[in-house]
């Protein structure tokens, strides 16, 4: 685990929300994308190490809908940055965690990605995050 | 907002959690304190420039009991550094945030803080924070 990479934030409506952090932060997200894996429309705001991540969701059954469906608009998950996610994901899965994939998927930001269960993280929803290296 | 300081993890047993997150971030926490005006114990760890506080309550009135009550265990807010907490709390008050407080209180860590009503932020209990500096 070497630092928190970001913090992801369901919202209903990412317009709206944009508006509202971009007060709250006092600046402009620096970057939009559609994560299709996931159902998300995305929003990143940089602050310090830790990005902001906001989360809209595409669909009535993606993640971040349940999530919101039944708790609210909120703090989602951390994102750890890990150097290795396929070593990271063994270390994890031997001291008990529950993975929910047994390999890592594509996310947002160019990132492999993981999540650990939040039953077995005191009701956090932990991501593992790994950025994809291209040959040059 | 110079970064985001810490995130607060709501817990029902402070010492299990410290056994779960020391798995989970591979690291062991450097910090214990006791925060009376909170009503909280409180386990720091470090993880790059955010650190993770555990917290866990120490009187049912307190403000993560009730959190606990009513979402159960988990994220409870993410706190920002600021340069100057009284300059950054005229701010968002101008831009219609909803402060928990006229002025900023001692907190955890050596920090003067001041919360933002979840409410006026999507759901998400922001803190600010501000070293407390102490003349030589």
């Amino acid at each position: 685990m070497l630092n928190i990479e970001h913090i992801g934030i369901a919202v209903k409506d990412l317009m709206a929300s944009n508006t509202l952090f971009s007060k709250l932060l006092d600046s402009f997200p620096y970057k939009e994308e559609y994560v299709e894996s996931e159902g998300v429309k995305t929003l990143f705001f940089k602050t310090g190490q830790t990005k902001i991540e906001l989360l809209e969701s595409t669909r009535s059954d993606s993640p971040v809908a349940s999530f919101i469906e039944k708790r609210g608009e909120g703090i989602h998950h951390i994102a750890f940055e890990v150097a290795d996610i396929w070593a990271e994901m063994a270390r994890l899965k031997s001291e008990g965690f529950v993975l929910l994939s047994d390999e890592p998927k594509k996310g947002a930001d160019n990132k492999l990605i993981c999540f650990v269960h939040p039953k077995s993280a005191n009701g956090v929803l932990i991501e593992l995050c790994q950025e994809i290296q291209t040959p040059e």
